[in-house]
């Protein structure tokens, strides 16, 4: 743990609700609550690196599992992912893999020292360990990864709960040590986060967020949640886990979400977020906008020359009408695509700004109903 | 013709190269010879507006018939297309939709009155006539119409050519002759071209150029080449041409093309050109350079962390290598398309500044020896 990495500046008076920074490296330093745009592969779908860095964004998510495949380790030599994505003055964070291998992948076998599958792209052959995620995720540079983690579906039996459980906790461990053990002076240079799960099961979850906690993480994210389990359950669940989670480390809500999502989780003191829904339902055509969801491929707009937000001052916004995004839709132009995902993450970025502004007065209940009450 | 529209500023001591003036509304003035990236259906496919304007672009091209089908008339009453597309401070060109009623429509059938085809969309039925298409130009606020014109294949008869011919002289009359009577004081709102066909017969050129160029148009378009004729009998034909253009209109060569294509057209005084091939080949993976094309499949650029232009001075060429390019490419990830469209738009404006330098300094010799070697 490094203290200067995460400091905690103010707690709102009246929930968990906290302002944090983050020292992510040198160069970026950011505020929490804080959004990720997910960047699979090395670009944000549609958004030019230009695009985000005016937007405001810093920070965003890459998969492991997909850069692992493709480009591969050959951008290690290349001088990593950021630099190879021109992305160097800004900041990455990526996740293990492991997710992607269960989605993903075919043939997924566990074997005792991790697990093996073949890629959906070619069919080939590969294997995971706790160990080789952590070498791999330092070698294409990045500044904040993630330990390996067996992530079940939502509706799995108790004994595959009890069994990624146990396998969740004993790769972190793995990883973790071989981590303190190889990274020596370079320790500053990467920071590792643990990962617990434990489905909705309040029990799991209690045992496996004491486990993780009991590692010296950098910080510590909630997987397994957003899975499939309705909204509900995975409130509940944060609801359960708020109290137990440490303080003085960064706290990240792996996959999540939507307005609401956030809302509770932030009331839960969750610090961090990434989701590929701004950017994935924009180029299915859906506009996140500061009175709700608008979907371009209904007919109400077709002759609308209104901007898709009047309050919002993004690119889209200034300049384009409701109609105009409607027709590129339908006509399948890329312009759409890009044009909905710049103004969906500019919305994304501009929410999180305002709920930490509203965290930083002491406003945040009034922040939450104000937005709860918009229908998402 | 109104004077005020074109002006020929300097030919060229040692061919027919020349350089004009282009009056096309009272917000834009261009410098011809003149490119216009393709814009079918609203959008020039990848950018946006913004991207244009920051390149330097002020006169693009849509097609009529993608935009009758779709928005259609209706945006005749939201201001037009240029107010549509946010692009009311530039210009607009706007084909006659022949040549896509012939290439994409089904069930196309001739009528006397025009042609009759079904949308390749929904399939259903329409007619084209001269009129009518005058009619829609106007209405969507084209600052440069076509009129139409039936653009037989290249390989078609004798018998189908004269046919064509006929047909197409006929139209035009009946087009030039509408506007002129429905224009009055509109008639320095949008300008009217004439279309010459004929193959690549000299004598069916020869008659159509007489025919054409006898009509009060005020540009003359040279149609039906780049159609499948090969290089050099639409370079002959060309050549064959030079001569018999009025000096003192515009001259627009449909649907060209490459650089070896500007290089030969502008000897023999063509002044406008537009072409799909930067937008459609870059979606395609290839770039087009000061040292030739690139194609971003070729495993040479796997590990490349060079400019895809060392002498390119733009966003892509500043920024971004061709190794991250072609993984860009290969992921199948939009940005490779909006990249590589960006640079080859950019590419494409910049030679055309240079080749209108050249005409001016008298050096277009120099410029065509230098560029000609290049491989394209």
């Amino acid at each position: 743990m490094n203290n200067n990495f995460f400091s905690v500046l103010h707690t709102d008076t009246s929930s968990r609700a906290r302002l944090g920074r983050l020292v992510v490296n040198p160069n970026v330093t950011l505020e929490t609550p804080v959004f990720m745009p997910v960047g699979t592969g090395g670009s944000v779908k549609g958004l030019w690196q230009e695009d985000l860095e005016e937007i405001g964004y810093d920070l965003i998510l890459a998969n492991t599992y997909h850069i692992f495949l493709r480009p591969g380790e050959k951008i290690a030599e290349m001088g990593g992912l950021k630099k190879f994505m021109s992305w160097d003055k800004h900041a990455l964070l990526t996740d293990s893999g492991g997710y992607q291998v269960f989605s993903l992948a075919d043939r997924v076998k566990f074997l005792p020292e991790g697990v093996e599958f073949a890629s959906h792209l070619d069919g080939t052959k590969h294997i995971f360990t706790p160990r080789s995620v952590v070498d791999f995720q330092l070698k294409i540079g990045s500044d904040i990864m993630m330990v390996l983690d067996d992530c079940p579906a939502a509706d799995s039996s108790d004994q595959r709960l009890r069994e990624s459980l146990e396998r969740t906790h004993n790769w972190a461990e793995q990883a973790v040590s071989y981590y303190r053990s190889i990274s020596g002076e370079r320790y500053d240079s990467g920071k590792l986060f643990g990962i617990i799960q434990g489905g909705t099961d309040s029990s799991f979850r209690r045992e496996s967020t004491e486990r993780i906690q009991s590692l010296p993480f950098d910080g510590i994210a909630v997987g397994g949640l957003s899975v499939g389990e309705g909204r509900e359950s995975m409130y509940e669940t944060l609801r359960m886990l708020a109290p137990l989670l440490d303080a003085d480390r960064p706290r990240y809500l792996m996959g999540v979400g939507t307005i609401p999502d956030f809302l509770e989780a932030v009331r839960c003191g969750i610090d961090m977020f990434d989701c590929v829904l701004p950017t994935r339902n924009a180029r299915n055509g859906q506009l996140l906008t500061s009175s709700g969801k608008i979907n371009l491929r209904n007919a109400q707009y077709t002759a609308s020359d209104e901007p898709p937000d009047p309050f919002c001052s993004c690119r889209v916004c200034r300049r384009y009408s409701l109609g105009y995004l409607r027709h590129l839709f339908l006509s399948r132009e890329m312009l759409g695509g890009q044009m909905a995902t710049y103004h969906n993450l500019f919305f994304y970025h501009a929410f999180m700004r305002a709920l930490r502004h509203s965290i930083y007065e002491n406003k945040f209940d009034e922040f939450y109903i104000k937005w709860i009450k918009i229908h998402f």
